[in-house]
């Protein structure tokens, strides 16, 4: 690409103008190869900020980032391959929780998933506080594992969507990232380049988020449900609180522990009811993509609950952490074998009354600043450490009872751990409003 | 500059907030020492271009990129320095009128001008076209033929504003340009960089200009009017016609030609008005600034129209050109010694009625096919190549009447000319309604 026709696209763009599809595969595949000044790639991505992208320019936006790289092909595995993607949440173990319980029914899950960064966990951390998993596997590997076990949770590799991970650093660096269409077209490049059937999203909205609201949080769906349509994928979103975090547990090893207890059959009602909902739309996608509805005499609801119950979602669970090199027994009595911090501190609120704010983002940069995730790219994470909530929004507190237990390893780190916890909680006089779990659902399926 | 805190200033323009003065100083200074990386400084400068700059933001980046660089000190020579710039256009010689005049009624001029690009002329390649002529003289010299002559009219230098040269290059490759704060700070910085009081400006409006109508040329005045208020500089701007060349002349040796008639009492009627409006503002700018209203017993507009009949204005265009070490002999006999093209076309045309289009644009592109401009900033000009009109808007037409002669040596060159040159004109069956010259004057003075 000139230095002019590239210009070209970036003054068009400026001025509201659309773009060609081939304009767009020639502007992707020129940042895939390096061949275009990043300068210019900065100023049309700003460009694209300000004024979007529209239908046509997205597909062909997604489809240029997908062809960038290779796509995994599972077409050797018999049934629907479906995944689920969240936009980013603390406390969110439902990856941990979904891909072994939805292998478990049957349904097959390709998973490529992300680390942690800002105040935001990563299922890659999660998967790695077990001893031994490996998340580094090449895409034979994926594709056996798919074929033997059903599921397989690995990290991005330099081969899938090269061009995204090119586009996403510079965006990164020139305040590029919170554009809906590109973010939309980051998130569809890769999973589709997974060799997937169909998506369920979990768009978490709320202060913990990276949507705020609903209405941002519902362009997004929409965005990424338009795509999908486009590319003949099956795709559909539930938007799901963010407010405060998921389950009780925040930290590596603690979620780790926590989707354990969910497998099998316990663990916090929000992550239940999150997770379980998220997996009856990947059941009832798979049934429809395999043309077989009603397949079984149970409802994806009923064969879900099922799965907990005869315990065959753990034994899933255990299959891939043995598939990915784990040391299964770290797993056993509710993951006695996994990291644990030295030390712990109990967090007292100084009021009686009711728990009317526990803020998503505030017990994240807590547990951030405890080792539990990355302020930066190069930090290293400590999987024990982390914090487990003692009560939800909404619970009834005595003065001086615990709003949560710290677990940390460096007296240093807990100070400022604290300074965070001290402005996540509020204790009010009276119940704070019930704030839904599950949003709402959309979908093209 | 770190990333992050860049990051942080592109994100702020990018949301709508403001930048602060040090922000901007060290953003500026950062630019001029390319201690940024360029696709910040494309990011930050696309934001600009949709946020826009405040007045506050819009002064400390003018007073920024003028801090980059050096700024001529002219206080050692008395009375009022003022420049005059003009937002370019075609057949845009008023400079070569006007430096001449002015000085010769007793106000300096302090000019640094700038080369021809896309299809608008440049004043230093205009003056080149006088053999000899240097423009490429430094700082010292620029000093002293201010003190001597009163006028010079040299190009910019290395050293003044050197942050808006590299702002300007990444400005010009990343859809950057036509940004009204933009435009109005790079114009600003490089002119009160040359040690002036005041600045007056032609800013041109039509399709020949880069402000297309008169609400965009309109705010670009006002914007410069007002960061010069803030910087303590008297600044005001007639907003003139460029949807037709300015005169009958267009190519370099033609302009410097019609340039000398013009000093001598003579020369087109539209090209006279301009100059002496312009001028009237400088003389009249100048007895403000000095305090001495009413020093002579002629107004301004007498003072100048004296200074064209009594040969004086002549003679300093001839002081000026033999300071800058031109051959004054080449200007003899109307310009006898200047170069000139071997070859002449007289384009003619086809209907009768009157002329009621000569689009500047494409009498300006016609010129620079001829080689009289530069599609490149690498381009070749040939001085004594261009054409000149026989009419301008309004005038009547008998058909095979002439519309303009062009002066080529190429005859490859002549087609891809005439090919403009068609689209230039049009003739229709009625007078076309009058325009105006002059659309109006603003100023803080």
């Amino acid at each position: 690409v000139p230095l002019e026709s590239c210009l070209d696209l970036i003054l068009r763009k400026r001025d509201g103008g659309a773009l060609s599809a081939r304009e767009i595969e020639t502007f992707i595949s020129g940042v895939a190869a390096d061949r275009l000044p990043d300068y210019q790639v900065a100023a049309l991505l700003m460009a694209v900020f300000f004024r979007g992208l529209d239908a046509d320019e997205l597909s062909a936006w997604t489809a240029a980032m997908l062809a960038s790289g290779e796509q995994v092909d599972l077409s050797h595995i018999p049934g629907a391959k479906i995944d689920k993607h969240s936009t980013g949440g603390v406390g969110d173990k439902v990856s941990l929780c979904l891909a072994p319980l939805v292998a478990a029914c049957g349904v097959r899950v390709p998973m490529i998933s992300g680390r942690g960064l800002g105040h935001t966990g990563g299922t890659l951390d999660k998967l790695q506080a077990i001893p031994g998993f490996r998340v580094d596997l090449d895409v034979a590997h994926f594709r056996e594992q798919m074929a033997t076990v059903g599921a397989c949770l690995i990290g991005q590799t330099d081969r899938l969507a090269p061009a995204d991970r090119r586009l996403y650093a510079l965006r990164d660096v020139t305040g590029t990232v919170e554009s809906i269409p590109l973010i939309a077209a980051s998130i569809l490049s890769k999973k589709l380049a997974e060799g997937i059937d169909g998506l369920v999203l979990d768009v978490k909205v709320g202060r913990g988020a990276f949507m705020k609201d609903l209405e941002s949080a519902r362009e997004l769906a929409r965005t990424l449900i338009g795509i999908g349509e486009r590319m003949g994928k099956r795709v559909s979103a539930l938007l799901t609180d963010m407010d405060q975090p998921l389950g009780l547990a925040v930290g590596n090893a603690l979620e780790v522990r926590e989707a354990l207890e969910f497998l099998g059959g316990g663990g916090p009602e929000d992550l239940a009811e999150v997770t379980l909902a998220l997996g009856e739309e990947m059941l009832r996608m798979g049934e429809e993509i395999e043309g077989v509805r009603g397949g079984s005499s149970l409802s994806p609801r009923q064969r879900l609950v099922r799965a907990r119950e005869d315990g065959s979602a753990t034994r899933k669970f255990q299959e891939i952490v043995a598939a990915q090199g784990g040391e299964v027994a770290a797993l056993e009595g509710r993951g006695r074998g996994l990291p644990a911090a030295p030390l712990q501190e109990v967090v007292r609120s100084e009021a009686a009354g009711w728990l009317v704010q526990v803020d998503a983002a505030a017990i994240g940069r807590a547990a951030v600043a405890l080792g539990a995730g990355r302020g930066r790219l190069d930090d290293v994470i400590d999987p024990a450490v982390g914090l487990i909530l003692h009560g939800k929004l909404g619970s009834r507190l005595e003065a001086g009872g615990p709003l949560c237990t710290v677990h940390y390893r460096d007296p240093g780190r807990l100070g400022n751990s604290l300074i965070w916890l001290r402005k996540a909680f509020s204790v009010g006089p009276a119940a704070p409003p019930a704030r839904p779990l599950i949003f709402e659902r959309l979908g093209n399926a």
